[in-house]
C-alpha cells in the first residue's frame, strides 16, 4: 500500500456503496474510505470503537435513541457495544479511522452490505 | 470529551502552532488537529506510525532522502523509526491520528516544540 495519497483522487477509483476501501494501516489500525447512501443495517462491533469523519455530502448515525446529522467536516466516534446505522439520503463520502480487520456489519452478517475487510486502495 | 464536533468549529478555538489537540480518542489512538506554520524539529518515533491529512493549506513531510509536498486533502504515513520533520510555509491545518500519548517531538526534547500531550478540545 502506498500510505500516502490523496483523498479525492482515492475516491475517484469506486463507485460501489458501503464497501470500505483501505487507505492507509498503522498501529494495528485502518484508515478507510467508504462511499454510503441509503440505509446500513442496525449493528454493534463489540470490541471496536469507529471514528468517522464526513468529507464530502451529509451523513446520518441513528442510535437507538438519537440522531446525529454531519456535514462534512463533522466527525463522531461510536463506542463499541452501541448499536447504531449510518445513513445517508445523498450519496456521501465518509473516512473511518478503526481496528484493522473489523467486519463493517459487526455482530451481523448481511448478504448484502456484510463487505470483503482488508481491501486496499 | 465530546467525542463528536467540527473539525471547522474545533480549528477555530485555538492559534498556536504545533500544539496538538485531541478531539477524539478511540480503541487506544487518539484523533488530533494541528496548526502549523514553520519548521518543526528533526525527530523519530521509536515504536509508533504517524498519520497526517491535510485540512487546509500546503504541509510538507521532509525525510533524509526525499520531500513530500501535501495539500488539502492529501495523507501520509510516517513509519516508526523514520526521521522525519514537517513544515509549512503558511499556516496550514492537520489531522493526525496516533496511538494516545505520543510525544509530538518523538526522541527529541525540545524546549520550544515539545508540546503538553493529551489536551483535549
Amino acid at each position: 500500500m502506498a500510505q500516502q495519497g490523496s483523498l479525492a483522487e482515492k475516491f475517484s477509483r469506486f463507485g460501489e456503496h458501503w464497501r470500505p476501501r483501505v487507505i492507509a494501516c498503522l498501529n494495528g489500525q485502518e484508515v478507510k474510505i467508504v462511499k454510503v447512501q441509503g440505509e446500513f443495517p442496525w449493528h454493534l462491533h463489540e470490541t471496536e470503537d469507529e471514528f468517522f469523519l464526513v468529507w464530502k455530502g451529509r451523513f446520518r448515525v441513528e442510535f437507538r435513541d438519537r440522531i446525529v446529522e454531519l456535514d462534512a467536516g463533522d466527525f463522531i466516534v461510536v463506542p463499541r457495544g452501541v448499536e447504531h446505522r449510518t445513513c445517508a439520503d445523498q450519496e456521501a463520502e465518509v473516512l473511518l479511522f478503526e481496528p484493522a480487520a473489523v467486519r463493517n456489519t459487526g455482530n451481523v452478517v448481511d448478504p448484502v452490505y456484510t463487505a470483503p475487510g482488508g481491501v486496499a486502495i
